[in-house]
């Protein structure tokens, strides 16, 4: 047997703050004036001075405001290397993602098609990236998704939802200021908030747990019930704090496990419904007593206690290929089966299982 | 306010047996047949065939077994870098410390003096080291320490015991194999163990502690109690496993905090007398209930659930000029006693103070 041997974040800064340091921080990694840093930034931060006055441009540099609206796509990644190459004449030094998922896992994935030829989608599996990324920085703001530490970027590609992991896909740089998560609307807080939940939830009862996943898993997990089940509820900043390490920790767990059927079926959901993944999750994770009778449970009363209402019938006029094309989507998820339900998978998750699932939701 | 920005070791894996992965983990890292990979092995392994059979030697590669009954010293260091560069025409591809942490601290200590100029005392302090290190990677036969994650190599020179502290320190690799810890003695088991314990117990209890810090600390805490305050007690395979990760957390816990009272004060143990760092903590901390009297109070709890001496009468012959060594190191350590009491800590930390102390250990 082997086991991983996972590439870590290079470095880390963590305080309520600590964005302030991205000048500093960035600086001595210009290769030159004319080789700039790209700065993809979630466009919900147009026109918020606090944020974007704050993002130390020099020289070539370039600021990007992207739309979290959607999933990324292999084809945005393209679109913005070439819109990069084309802007400039030397070789960036650098992408700095500011966002949430979404554009974190941008931020990665341009970084690596800088210096890999082809398209996004060539790298969508695992360990076809040949030549390391440039330089990338990932600055999450809002908690939950662990894109922050993982050897992944999740792209939807015109044949699949799926993964680029390598060894080049982690951040050289993290920033973990709690601080950009203030005003996030509390339905994506709570939506990539359960993204963390759900990653505890389907590592620790996962066939591949192990001792490192399961502290990082219990970690996560504890800081989620203080956060979402709290009776006296916490500070904001405290629950920023925690929410944001959470993440971290949560990351880490899958990172030396994997996830399981609420990942797997949602990307079904995504790859069909463009749903974003945090809610489409939530959407899949509500079915799931079967698999997590726990986890859903709790889940249940974490929606309950803050209002949560998750669309319903998501999947009520759909036709038969549709299905197929989720079915199709979820089933090629192979390691999430296996470490959710064993190397039997195959016997009890049948198409037939997974319609009727989906039918619920 | 300025965060740390921490680097991270490169790479980690984890796994009983992964000490397996070894040869395949290192053999990229050759730079050509007659740059050897060095070996640094606790002696504790000489004829061990069951461990030194698994090293995997090749070309010029050179095994050196080392004693860690006494801490590591910057001569010790000097001495095995010169012993290095005169055995071999090409600067070695790496160096590799399999033992404790006096084994894993010369590791990181002969990989940065490789490649920097002087003595290893010159480097003692806070980020004096110029150049990068070699490749250096590190497999803990033991579990407690930290020093698998930290950024600093803890050693004592001709006028202080003090960390070579700085960004090329960490290691490039880390091997977490708890099958290595098979067949530590109980008393060293307790001693290093404990090293952890404290290093939550100052971390959590420190006026630096952040969210970052308290949630690594938190979770080497419960792993602590899981492992040495079980009433069901756990199996030899999950108690290892357990204690490597509290050791990791732990160790990450103090990275983006500081140690405390016990740490500052065994440092004057040990510089004067020699004292390993396992014990002498456990013997400081012993006496510490008024600063840390909850963490103290289990410290005793667990001493006697697995029947525990500490050694008494330690400085009971000691002359004045031998204590106001032990206090001088002790308070020289000025982050340490910062974050153990706050910024007005001169006001309560007196020389008379530090020397009642001693007189009792």
């Amino acid at each position: 047997m082997s086991y991983k041997n996972y590439p870590m974040v290079s470095r880390v800064v963590f305080g309520r703050g600590s964005f302030n340091q991205l000048g500093d921080i960035i600086s001595p990694k210009r290769l030159n004036r004319k080789a700039p840093f790209i700065f993809l930034v979630d466009d919900v931060f147009k026109g918020n001075t606090k944020i974007i006055s704050r993002i130390p441009i020099a020289y070539d540099d370039q600021l990007v405001y992207i739309s979290a609206k959607e999933e990324p796509k292999t084809s945005q990644v393209d679109d913005l290397v070439e819109h990069i190459i084309v802007s400039h004449k030397d070789r960036p030094s650098g992408i700095i993602g500011i966002g949430g998922g979404t554009i974190l896992d941008l931020a990665k994935a341009v970084a690596i098609m800088i210096t890999n030829e082809g398209g996004a989608k060539d790298y969508q599996g695992w360990d076809l990236v040949k030549n390391p990324a440039i330089y990338h920085v990932g600055i999450p703001t809002i908690s939950g998704t662990g894109s922050e530490v993982s050897r992944t970027t999740v792209l939807t590609g015109p044949e699949k939802k799926l993964g680029i992991n390598s060894d080049h896909t982690p951040f050289d740089q993290v920033i973990l200021d709690p601080e950009l998560t203030n005003g996030v609307p509390k339905d994506q807080w709570f939506y990539t908030g359960m993204d963390c939940y759900i990653h505890c939830i389907e590592s620790l009862n996962g066939t591949y747990l192990n001792a490192f996943s399961e502290s990082y898993g219990e970690k996560a997990y504890e800081l989620c019930l203080d956060i979402f089940m709290n009776d006296n509820p916490i500070s904001e900043e405290d629950m920023q704090d925690k929410l944001m390490m959470a993440s971290w920790h949560g990351g880490m767990s899958i990172a030396y496990s994997q996830v399981g059927v609420a990942h797997a079926m949602s990307y079904g959901l995504s790859y069909l419904l463009g749903t974003k993944h945090g809610i489409g999750n939530c959407i899949v994770f509500d079915h799931l007593d079967e698999f997590y009778p726990e986890g859903v449970k709790l889940f249940k009363a974490m929606k309950i206690k803050h209002n949560i209402t998750l669309p319903q019938g998501l999947c009520a006029n759909l036709h038969d290929d549709e299905y197929d094309t989720m079915i199709d989507v979820a089933l090629s998820l192979e390691p999430l089966w296996e470490n959710a339900i064993g190397n039997d998978w195959k016997q009890t998750i049948t198409r037939d299982k997974l319609k009727a699932l989906y039918q619920k939701m």
